[in-house]
């Protein structure tokens, strides 16, 4: 069990690497090539790798690795200037889709129950093929790209009341708007309140473990397990954990510490987030 | 499972690094908190962790980076120099234990078989304890510790021999010499082949790596991957997978990117070593 696992992750890691380095010569965003060699090597292709336990939890440690450190080189003021802009296309995004998804169901001739799931399925966006391809293109501090990720974020939101409003409608025919509002506002209280302390008091926290640890791996080490804990957080309101990730970047971000907790992280990230995207196609 | 797994390795980074800590302003090696850390969080003591395969995958990297770390600082010549006296180690580090051991047993009234697996149980020299408590010393360079841990790999292929030898007794009454001599052989042969082989060509392809790659994760992520072949080619030569690491450490700190291996790993080895020594414990 224990070396299958890690052949898988050894195959993983030659199949991104070999991917990514003939994406960057002919230009493209290196995380396209991940999907693929995934889809290659996984059952849908050559079958080498299967998606195990153990690669979904290094898939999802790489994945909150990619929205900490996206999160770490943002600036809180500077996503809220574009707060309105990223609301506009939040909205539009989630709108759009599941609009059109929703006629289309209908025009094809599904029930209203089916169209509406079409709809809902297609609103999603995903923050970390988002950040990841912002990232690649070296464009992550851009206005634009702030606008883009705070509209991902804003979206996981959006999302979610969409997918509880459409699951109760399917399943008890009725919803409560108590019900959703409270689903709205546990989730942009975790935000607000994790965003709030975070920034206040996180930053503090770590520069005294930079100056006091002892041991060379305490700041790396706590930095994760701070990052893991606001993604559990997250879940628990019901959001996804890289949205609580992102939080913890926004956090750690503002450290004295961070550029130690950064350039420590990173080799980290090389390794984890490709399994990502790789797990992906597989 | 996943984000079970995830809460299971923030609890095990904050225990690690909280007894590490302790443990540093004590001047104990830091190793020692960390098995003592696994115990009171594992299920002979708070039970806040199990050891799930996710855990065990994770403890696995973690010694891999360690002995991949421990060899990438020694050099193969400085290590046959004290090649003879790690010989004469690692034989008394055998024997006593071993015949000690089957005295005991015999002395106690056990049965003969009985007795020589006690001997046999008690042969084992850790490795991974080893390699972790004299780079904690900061004495890994030292001909003393050279010594001993070449004593503790040349271990690993004696133990492997009383292990088959008192198996074989016990299950077939009779051990084949040629049986015997094959095991001794193919665990050399792959010692002395890697050694070889790895030395020569492996330190000039992770330089071309190095200057050719353009995406910054490929050289740790292929070296990691490497590490992960050789540990697995020593386990169908019947070593210890981390026998493996080792010998891959040998052959990447002789490549000129090995300075930027080894810093690129380092963070890694942090989060993933203290899984493996708490793990001990859980």
């Amino acid at each position: 069990m224990v070396s299958h696992a890690l052949l898988d992750i050894l195959i993983v890691l030659v199949a991104a690497k070999v991917a990514a380095e003939l994406m960057e010569r002919i230009n493209v965003p290196a995380v396209v090539g991940e999907i693929l060699a995934g889809i290659l090597i996984g059952p849908s292709g050559f079958d080498l790798v299967e998606n195990s336990d153990v690669l979904r939890v290094l898939a999802e440690i790489g994945v909150i690795l990619l929205l900490l450190e996206v999160g770490s080189v943002l600036e809180l003021g500077e996503l809220a200037a574009v707060g309105k802009a990223s609301l506009s296309v939040a909205i539009i995004g989630v709108a759009v889709p599941f609009v059109g998804g929703a006629a289309f169901g209908e025009l094809i001739g599904m029930s209203g129950e089916e169209a509406l799931f079409v709809g809902a399925a297609l609103t999603a966006t995903s923050v970390g093929i988002t950040a990841r391809v912002l990232g690649d293109l070296k464009a992550l501090t851009m206005a634009e790209s702030r606008t883009v990720l705070g509209a991902a974020v804003a979206d996981d939101v959006i999302g979610l009341v969409i997918l509880t409003v459409v699951v109760r409608l399917a399943t008890s025919g009725s919803v409560s708007v108590a019900g959703v509002l409270w689903i709205v506002f546990v989730a942009v209280a975790f935000l607000a309140i994790t965003a709030a302390v975070g920034i206040r008091f996180i930053p503090g926290f770590f520069e005294w473990i930079a100056r006091f640890s002892k041991s060379s791996g305490t700041l790396v080490a706590l930095a994760l397990a701070f990052t893991l804990a606001i993604a559990e957080l997250a879940e628990v309101a019901k959001l996804a954990p890289i949205v609580g990730a992102f939080v913890a970047g926004l956090a750690l971000g503002r450290s004295a510490a961070s550029d130690r907790i950064r350039r420590e992280l990173q080799p980290v990230g090389h390794l984890f987030i490709p399994v990502f995207f790789l797990s992906i196609g597989i």
